[in-house]
C-alpha cells in the first residue's frame, strides 16, 4: 500500500489556458448565474426562509416527494461549492454577493442545536433523523458540509464552515455506537466524503471518527433501516425500483467490505466508496482499500461505458448486471459519472496507476462534459450513447437539480484534480495549461488536449531541485516522445507514469508529445447492444456521429472492420474542435416488401464524427456512438 | 369483385398421408385427449354444473377475472370443435362419448330462454350482457355455435346445434336495431364469424342479418362501451395496456369501414375482419371488401412477422406501430395467427390470388405449428423468432388456454382449408396428399411438402369432366415444371395460379414440381430488430439455428450477405425432416477487456437450421430466426 500520493488543492493550482479555460470562464461566467436564476425560481433559496407560504404558492402536500424536494438543500450547496470554487479563481463580488445572502439565509434558518434541513423543518418538523433511508438529511448535510469547506478555502471565511460544524458537531453528538447514539447512516451515501474533507481541512478527528462508523456500520444486520421503520410504525414494504435486495439500491445490503459486485443506485455507490478510501487511506485499512480495488475493477471490467458513463438503468438509476450496457436507453446520469471521477481520484491516492487516471480523464471528458451545451445553460441529466433525435438538453432538471450543480462544481474545482504530490516528487494526472505552486518549485504546464498531443511544462525553481517528475502516458497515446531540454529522452513507464528523477534547474524544459491516432474500439461479445457494432475515438475524446453532419438513418451507415477515419481541425465548428473524417458504406433502401431476398446494396459514403460531448449542440437529430460494423 | 370461389368443407376432402396427417392422427390420438384432462382438471367442465362449489375448491371472489374464466365456456367450445372434426375423420367412440357427456353438461346449463354461459350464469347471474365490453359473453357464445356447426356436419346429430340455435335465437330477439333490443356488440369480435357459420350451415338469414348488425354497430359514435359504463353505473376508466384510444384495442373506436390501420388486439382484428369478408361476400357489400382487403395489406406489407406471426406486443395482445417486430419479445400468439389463416382464407373467396394462400401457408408451418410440441402435449402462447433459452413449451396455459384448443380444431379442420370449388372449376391452394370428392370427380393428391416439391394429382372420373383445375404456385418455388400426362406443359400463373382448363379424363395425372431453392430473406431498413441480420428459409419452412445443433452464444455467428446453405434430410431427428447446412463465421471472442481495439476475430464454421415449427423440441437452449449477416 502506497497511500503517498496527495492531490494538489486548487489554492496552488490555476488553469490558464487552452480548453478547460475556456469551459471555467463559461461556468464562472454564465453557467453559475443560470443556475442561481434556476434555484431561485424553483424555490431552493426561499425554502430557507422555513415558511411554507414561501414555495412559490405551489399547492404541496406533505407527501414523499414535494413540498420542496427533499434534496433541495443539496441543490443549493453543490451551487454553493462551485460559486466558491470560482471565486478561488476569480474575483466576482456579484457572485460573492449572492454566495453570502445564502450563507446569511443559512444561518438564520439553522437550529440552536446546528440542525439544519429546510425540507424536514418546513414540512415534517417531527420527523427528523427518523427516516434516514428515504429523506437524505445526512446527504443534504454532505453537501453543505462539502460546500463549507471549499467556501472557508476560497475565501478564508468562516462564516460558511460555522454553519457546517456547528451541524457536524450534532450529528457527532447524535450518531455513532456510544450510549444513547443512533446507530443509523444515510440512505444516499455523502456524508462520509464530506466529514472526510472536514476532517482534513480541520484535523478534527471526530469527523473521521464518524465518517468511520457509518461506514462500518452500513449494511450490518439487522439493518438499521428496517429498524428505523419499526421505531417510526411504517409498515410499507420497502420495494425501491430495482432488481434484487432492496437494501442493494442504497448499497446497505451487506457490510462494505464483504461486498463483490457493484450494485444499486450508482451516484451513491461511487460516493460510498470515494469515502471508504478516504477514510482506508487515513486509517490504514487494507480491507478497505482491496474492498474499493475490487469494487472499481467491477466497475471498468463489466459496467462502464466507452464514455465513462455508469448505471446504464433509469430504473435504479444505477447498476444491472454484467455487460448490460444499452446505447439509447443508457442512463450514464451525469451525477454518477462524476462520482466515477471522485472514486478514481482517490484510488489515485492510493498507487500511481494511470488504471485511475485514465478512467477520470474518460469519464471528464465525455460522459461528464456530456452533461452541459456548448452554451453553458443547458444540460443532460442522462447521457445516452445513441438518439433518434429526441434526447434533448434542457435548461433545468426541475424534478432533480442535482447534476447541474454538480458539473459546475467538478469544472470550477477541476484544478484541485490535475496534480499530486508525494515524498516521492509531483505527478501529473491530467495535462491542462496551469501553473501548479510547490514548495521550490513551480511548473507551467502548456497542453493542446483535447485535440492535440503536444504538452509543454517548464520548471521555475530558484534553487535546483533534485526530485521526480511522474507524467502519466495516456492509455490512447500512441508513439510518445519525450524530450528535456531538447534532449529526447527514453519512455518508460511505470503502471502508465513515466519518472523522471534528477535536479530540475530553474528554465527547464520538458516537452511529451503523444501521437494521437484514431482508435477504432469494439465491445466484447458480452455486450449484447455493441455486438456486429464499432466506435472511434482519438486521444481523451470518444466521437459519435450525428444527424447534422450525416443525415438521418444513422442505422444505415455500416463501417469496414478496419476503418480508415483522418482528424479533420474544425476551427469554426462548435466552439472548435478536431473532426473525424473517413469512408464507410451505406446501405441503400430498395426494399419495398417488408421481406426480400435481396441483400441491401450499400454505396460509399464520407462519415464525419464530432466529439462525444459535442452533440445535441445543433439542430435536433439522431446520434450513434457505436456505429454498425461488417464482420 | 369475384366471390365465385367456395371453400370445399372437410366432408368431401380426406388427408391421406404424409406431413398432415401424421399432424392429424397426433392431435387426434394425443392432443385431444391431454387437452380433455387439462379441461377437466382446470374446471371448464365442471363449471357447467353452475355450482360454485364444484370450482375445484379454490378460493375465488367475484372479482374481474376469476371464478372461472370469462372466457372458460369458449376453451372448451374450441375443443368440442376440434373433437368434432376429429370425429369427422375417424370412428373413436371413446372421444364421441367425452363430446356427447359435455353436450349434455351444455344442455343441462341452458336457462329456459336459451341463455348459456358458465362463468355469468355461476358468479354473476345479475350481469347478463351488462357489461359487453370486458366478459366475452358473445365470444362465447360464438365459439359454441362454431362448434355446433361442426358437430353437426361431423356426426348428423343435433345435440349441440340445438343449444347453440337457442342461444342465437335468444342474441337474435336481444340484440339489434329494433325496439327494445340492444344495440351493443362484444368486446371480443367472435360471434360475428359464427352467425354466419350457423346461417351457411341452416340458411337463416337472421344469422346473417344479426352478424351484419355487430359489424355495422362497431365503432358508431356515441360508444355502445361508454353507453352501457354508464348503466351499470360502473364509472372506472376504461384503461386497457394499449396505446392509443381505448376502444382501438377491441377495435371499436371508429366504424371498421374508416380504419386504415390493423389497430389492437392481434386475434380480435382477425376474427373481425374474418367476419367481415364472410358478411361482405354474402351481401355483395364492396365496402366492407374493400375494407378487409386495406387492412390484410396493412398487415401483410408493416407488420408481419417472417414466420407468420403477427401482434407483436404482450402488453396488447396485439400491433403497434408499423415495423415494429421484435425478435425475442416477439408475442406472436399462436391464435393470432391462426387467425391471420382464416382472414386469408375468407379473402381467398373473394379472389383468387396467391397472396392469400402464399400467407396462410407460411403461417400454418410456421407461426402456428411452432404453437404445438413435436409431443402433442406441450404449447406456446407466444412465438417469439429469438430465445436465450428461456421459452419454453408448456402443458398448459393455465391462465389462459386460448391457443392449444384453437391449434386443434385447426390441424383437426385443415382439410376444409385446402381447396376452392367455383363455376369455373377447381383450386388447389395447399399441397397436401389428400382425397377430395366433387360431382363427377375426384383428385387424388400427393405432395411432398413441406420438405419436398414434388406434387401429384390423379383425376378419377365416370365420364370426361370440362373444367379448369387453378393451382397455386407458390411463391417461394424456384423453377416450376408442369405435366399433364407426361406432357410437359407451360407454367403460366395468374395472380400465382396456373389455370388448366381441359377435358379431364379418368386417369389423367398431373406433375407439378417446384424447385425448392434455400432462400436467404432480408428484411427492409424499417425492422429495426432485423438489421444487420439475415434469416434462411425452404419451400413453405422458415428455418432457425438452435443451440442443440450450434452450441451457445448463437449471436456469435455471422452469415454471409450471399451464404450458401444446402438442404441435408435427416430422418432421425426430430420425427424425420430436411435440414439446412451451410457455412458461416463465429466471432471468436479473445478480448478480456470490455473494450479493444481489435476488430474480432472470427474462424469458419458450418451451421445446422432446422425448421422454425420444430425447436424446443430438444434440450432448452438459445434459437434464432434472424441471424447476423456481414454488411
Amino acid at each position: 500500500m502506497d497511500a503517498s500520493w496527495s492531490p494538489v488543492p486548487p489554492s496552488r493550482v490555476t488553469i490558464v489556458d487552452g480548453f478547460w479555460k475556456r469551459w471555467r470562464d463559461l461556468v464562472g461566467t454564465k453557467t453559475l448565474f443560470h443556475q442561481f436564476q434556476e434555484l431561485r425560481g424553483e424555490g431552493q433559496i426561499d425554502a430557507l426562509a422555513l415558511d411554507q407560504k414561501m414555495h412559490r404558492g405551489r399547492a404541496v402536500g406533505d407527501d414523499w416527494y414535494w413540498g420542496g424536494s427533499i434534496f433541495w438543500d443539496s441543490d443549493l450547496a453543490k451551487w454553493l461549492e462551485a460559486a466558491s470554487a470560482r471565486l478561488q479563481q476569480t474575483k466576482d463580488p456579484e457572485l460573492e454577493k449572492l454566495v453570502d445572502d445564502i450563507i446569511v439565509r443559512l444561518e438564520r434558518a439553522q437550529q440552536p442545536d446546528g440542525y439544519l434541513n429546510s425540507h424536514i423543518l418546513t414540512w415534517r418538523p417531527r420527523h427528523r433523523f427518523k427516516n434516514l433511508r428515504d429523506l437524505h438529511e445526512l446527504y443534504c448535510a454532505g453537501h453543505l458540509i462539502e460546500a463549507a469547506v471549499v467556501h472557508h478555502e476560497a475565501t478564508g471565511k468562516d462564516t460558511l464552515l460555522s454553519v457546517a460544524r456547528r451541524y457536524a458537531d450534532l450529528l457527532v453528538e447524535r450518531f455513532g455506537n456510544g450510549p444513547g447514539k443512533m446507530n443509523g447512516y444515510c440512505g444516499h451515501p455523502e456524508i462520509e466524503l464530506a466529514l472526510m474533507r472536514l476532517y482534513r481541512s480541520t484535523g478534527d478527528t471526530r469527523y473521521l471518527e464518524l465518517s468511520r462508523f457509518f461506514i462500518d456500520e452500513r449494511g450490518a444486520a439487522p439493518n438499521y433501516f428496517d429498524r428505523e421503520a419499526v421505531e417510526r410504525l411504517d409498515r410499507r414494504e420497502f420495494r425501491p425500483n430495482h432488481p434484487g435486495s432492496p437494501y442493494a439500491y442504497m448499497q446497505a445490503h451487506e457490510p462494505i467490505r464483504q461486498q463483490t459486485k457493484v450494485v444499486g443506485h450508482a451516484v451513491r455507490a461511487m460516493y460510498l466508496l470515494s469515502a471508504v478510501v478516504d477514510v482506508g487511506v487515513v486509517i490504514k485499512d487494507a480491507s478497505l482499500l482491496e474492498t474499493a480495488g475490487r469494487l472499481w475493477r467491477d466497475v471498468i471490467d463489466t459496467k462502464l461505458y466507452l464514455t465513462g458513463g455508469i448505471g446504464s438503468a433509469s430504473e435504479n438509476e444505477g447498476f444491472t448486471r454484467d455487460y448490460d450496457l444499452p446505447n439509447e436507453k443508457a442512463y450514464a446520469e451525469t451525477c454518477a459519472s462524476i462520482g466515477l471521477f471522485l472514486f478514481g481520484h482517490r484510488l489515485l491516492q492510493t498507487r500511481l496507476d494511470s488504471e485511475f487516471s485514465d478512467v477520470m480523464e474518460l469519464a471528464l471528458y465525455n460522459c461528464i462534459l456530456s452533461g452541459i451545451g456548448l452554451d453553458g445553460e443547458s444540460f443532460f441529466y442522462d447521457n445516452p450513447l445513441a438518439s433518434r433525435g429526441t434526447h434533448h438538453r434542457i435548461p433545468w432538471p426541475w424534478w432533480c437539480p442535482c447534476c447541474p450543480p454538480n458539473l459546475a462544481r467538478l469544472i470550477s474545482s477541476l484544478s484541485g484534480y490535475l496534480l499530486s504530490e508525494g515524498l516521492e516528487g509531483i505527478a501529473v494526472h491530467q495535462y491542462v495549461s496551469c501553473e501548479a505552486a510547490f514548495p521550490g518549485i513551480r511548473l507551467t504546464i502548456k497542453s493542446g488536449l483535447p485535440f492535440a498531443g503536444h504538452n509543454a511544462i517548464e520548471i521555475t525553481t530558484e534553487d535546483p531541485s533534485d526530485r521526480t517528475l511522474a507524467l502519466r502516458i495516456p492509455g490512447w497515446a500512441g508513439q510518445t516522445t519525450l524530450k528535456i531540454n531538447g534532449q529526447s529522452q527514453n519512455v518508460e513507464a511505470q503502471n502508465g507514469y513515466v519518472h523522471l528523477r534528477r535536479v530540475w534547474n530553474n528554465g527547464d524544459k520538458i516537452e511529451l508529445n503523444f501521437e494521437m491516432p484514431v482508435r477504432q474500439k469494439f465491445a466484447r461479445f458480452d455486450v449484447e447492444a455493441d455486438r456486429g457494432r464499432t466506435a472511434l475515438s482519438r486521444g481523451p475524446l470518444v466521437y459519435c456521429i450525428e444527424q447534422a453532419d450525416n443525415g438521418p438513418d444513422l442505422d444505415h451507415f455500416v463501417l469496414p472492420g478496419q476503418a480508415d477515419f483522418h482528424p479533420v481541425e474544425a476551427n469554426d465548428l462548435l466552439g472548435g474542435m478536431t473532426l473525424l473524417k473517413g469512408n464507410a458504406l451505406r446501405e441503400t433502401t430498395s426494399a419495398e416488401k417488408l421481406y426480400t431476398e435481396h441483400v441491401p446494396e450499400t454505396e460509399p459514403v464520407e462519415l464525419c464524427a464530432i466529439p462525444y460531448y459535442a452533440w445535441a449542440n445543433r439542430a435536433p437529430g439522431e446520434m450513434q456512438v457505436w456505429m454498425r460494423r461488417s464482420a
